[in-house]
């Protein structure tokens, strides 16, 4: 299984269509399991994915409106009759965390787990930390506050070379400080550099989820070098005004940030209905500005590590 | 076309499944649309079975549990996106009015359309009626206040003998009347009785809605006679003790008051997830003591005219 995954629960733009679901996202990092918005059938697709919802630990909405929303209410009862403990960080505008209070106070007052309500600002700030993972919002440009969140793991721990670390008599309760990259003074005062004793760490992978928003060449220095871009792309190049005026981008724009950005992968989603499922055109715009580009759709899932 | 059928978007009980979406149902009455229940996904549903959200006029919430309400705000909110214009009257308790009203005023603060806000109480009596239609709430026994709904189409005009009517030179403008059963008083006096004028009337056709609901011998009553009774019926004979500790009914339950009532026709839904999808047991039970039963199933529509 891999450690480090996003998997795609929903693409589709405002409504639900016969096509697409609305916005929804599910991260797997290390066992636990992160929703990035939550549109209505966002836990039917958990279901048909076979993600556990049990493993849910934090939800990140971008914003208020309702396609980025509306399964959340029906996704934490669902987490109630399944009997979860523990808890759910909900990291949100405050009206919305407001809204589903509300909503929870009515129709599921005594959720078996405990629900923790984070106010998130429209601002560029981490707004959640673990040991491995930092994630941070990043502020967008569309109708109503909207903010990108950025999954970056931590730098981790350097390979130890345990034919030079045995050469050394390292003994073992330095490990740790070694693997973190500090050098190793021997009995006799003399030191042997880390490099010696180690070989570099896996690379540390980032996930960029950028829904909804204009184009805004700004963006493109938040997300700089992300292993994989999520970037909404609504629109193609033939409705780029209507991108403008509604606050959300082309194909080709979300390429460009993407290039700007040299990132190593773009994935594009948040599709118009007016495509019906076929968003090809789509693809072949963003891929002549930056051809590592794919598609979202319902089901599909992208490993990190 | 028919002018009064009911399909059924969601019959299962609790929380979508692959099988089953949570309760919902469109009732179609002469070109108008009204929803019973708007579990998560009843808009797609809709979508499905070619429902023109545009002509929903009315909207009945049974009870306050997520799995029959969390599909209206994102409803409400495409039905906005499509510019429908007109009101829709949402008829519920009147805490689950607040949640929607605080939902709607953070996510659709301008709808198109005017919202009407009906609270309903825990008891029987009407609480709409047209000039062809009323629907009363039947008081249910479930675990929070609950309601079933009765639309009973009111008396249809007589049909007119044209024959008689030219026999008797009848004058146009009284004709109205002679539809809804006056007798013709003749120049000279004489009285032809409506009878000889008219033929009967196409019956009334009435549709029950009841879910969710413990077994309760005195719902027979409420609904004497109608129809079409739809009656939950989330479990098998072998759960009816968890069938009365939850407030719900068996599907011989159902059956026993489809009986009693001396309706029509019954459909039974709701159906717990343990039967993943195959609810024969249920059907098979249910005929025992009811034979003309049928299962609920999404995207079924029963004519009742």
């Amino acid at each position: 299984m891999s450690q480090f995954s996003v998997n795609i629960l929903g693409c589709g733009s405002a409504a639900p269509t016969a096509f697409h679901n609305p916005s929804a996202q599910a991260i797997e990092y290390r066992g636990q399991l992160m929703l990035v918005d939550c549109g209505e059938g966002a836990q039917a697709m958990l279901r048909r994915m076979r993600l556990k919802f049990s493993r849910l630990s934090h939800v990140f909405i971008s914003h208020l409106h309702g396609d980025h929303f509306f399964g959340l209410p029906g996704l934490l009862s669902t987490l109630d009759l399944q009997e979860k403990g523990g808890t759910v960080t909900i990291h949100c505008f405050q009206a919305g965390l407001e809204v589903l209070r509300k909503t929870m106070a009515i129709f599921c007052p005594d959720p078996g787990f405990e629900i923790i309500y984070n106010p998130i600002r429209n601002a560029d700030e981490i707004i959640m930390e673990t040991d491995a993972l930092t994630v941070e919002t990043v502020r967008l440009s569309h109708r109503v506050p909207c903010v990108g969140f950025v999954f970056r793991e931590k730098a981790k721990p350097r390979h130890i070379n345990g034919e030079m670390v045995r050469f050394h008599n390292v003994p073992v309760y330095k490990l740790n400080a070694i693997k973190a990259g500090a050098d190793f003074v021997k009995p006799d005062g003399s030191i042997v550099p880390n490099e010696r004793l180690t070989t570099p760490p896996d690379p540390s992978m980032s996930y960029a989820y950028l829904s909804d928003t204009a184009y805004n060449p700004a963006l493109a220095e938040k997300v700089r070098g992300v292993s994989l871009l999520y970037h909404e792309a609504t629109y193609d190049d033939s409705f780029d005004r209507l991108a403008g005026k509604y606050g959300h981008s082309t194909a080709r724009q979300a390429a460009m940030t993407a290039k700007q950005a040299e990132v190593k992968e773009l994935i594009i989603g948040h599709f118009s209905k007016r495509y019906n499922g076929n968003e090809e055109l789509l693809l072949q715009q963003a891929r002549e500005v930056f051809p590592d580009t794919i598609l979202a759709r319902e089901g599909l899932t992208i490993d990190l590590i």
